[in-house]
């Protein structure tokens, strides 16, 4: 068994809290590798990432998203995007899956990240979009601050045995 | 830079061929655990998992769903099942993002899988409702057929520049 995978995956923790220290582009790179690595329905990667690292951009989003006043300090956001022009019925599942892995290397890279909701929400979608100017045809699904942790959670996995039925319902 | 995850998360493929062996009950454990470690919004943890070894009742998953004919060899298939009670806006975002981390800890084990998209496919829901039972507040949005590797493909990052933009759209 590959412990060290499973054990990133329980070291997963939402980190809102964040050094001034900037986040390289090689690991910036890297994390785009491992969101485009996931799976998608048929395989048509309903995806685009805005990167945002200008202090300005930062600050703006952090005035027009409620729950995002951590991107006051965090010195990175990616903006997860879908695109159901190509495939309307999955890509909100399949955007999902890229924000996991993204965060998921996040975690291996040794940064702490936090996954805040922007879809469905419609006042928090048309913020997003005027912030950054997302074109009608696309949907950002979430905003992902973003840095180096400068707070420690520990890690868990939260497994519940009343979540799990055998063989059927 | 913990490259043994990034390497995981590049070598999780979908993998639709199986050999007879079955998936030990250790391993379908650290498969949920993997999943339940995934983040939430607001943590509500909307998912429930539905664990099926049974043959006829995999072949009867296999019959019922359109592209789930590997499940006629499979010997483990999981249903992940999202309520939206707890969690209108986000249960699919939730459970994707949990299904990600189930498929990575698939690969990291050695096992192979893939995703079989249910919801929204009203057909499909019906389907996976009536074979396995479950109840009309619950949604399965998804089947993984998982089993032992009898096929193998390259690790792959799928990385597009063009889905990446830079400050802004």
């Amino acid at each position: 068994m590959n412990n060290n995978l499973i054990q990133t995956i329980f070291a997963r923790r939402s980190i809102r809290k964040y050094t001034d220290k900037a986040v390289g582009e090689d690991e910036i790179r890297t994390l785009l590798e491992a969101a485009m690595a996931a799976p998608s329905a048929s395989n048509r990667k309903p995806w685009h990432f805005v990167v945002v690292t200008r202090r300005e951009t930062l600050d703006a989003l952090a005035e027009r998203h409620p729950y995002a006043k951590m991107l006051f300090q965090a010195p990175l956001c990616i903006a997860v995007c879908g695109d159901p022009g190509i495939s309307e019925h999955s890509w909100v599942q399949d955007c999902s899956a890229a924000t996991e892995n993204l965060l998921l290397a996040v975690t291996a890279l040794g940064l702490g990240a936090v996954w805040l909701g922007v879809y469905p929400q419609q006042e928090r979608v048309a913020a997003v979009r005027e912030v950054l100017g997302i074109p009608g045809s696309m949907i950002p699904l979430n905003l992902l601050a973003i840095g180096h942790p400068a707070e420690e959670k520990a890690a868990r996995t939260q497994y519940d045995e009343t979540r799990v039925r055998w063989e059927c319902w």
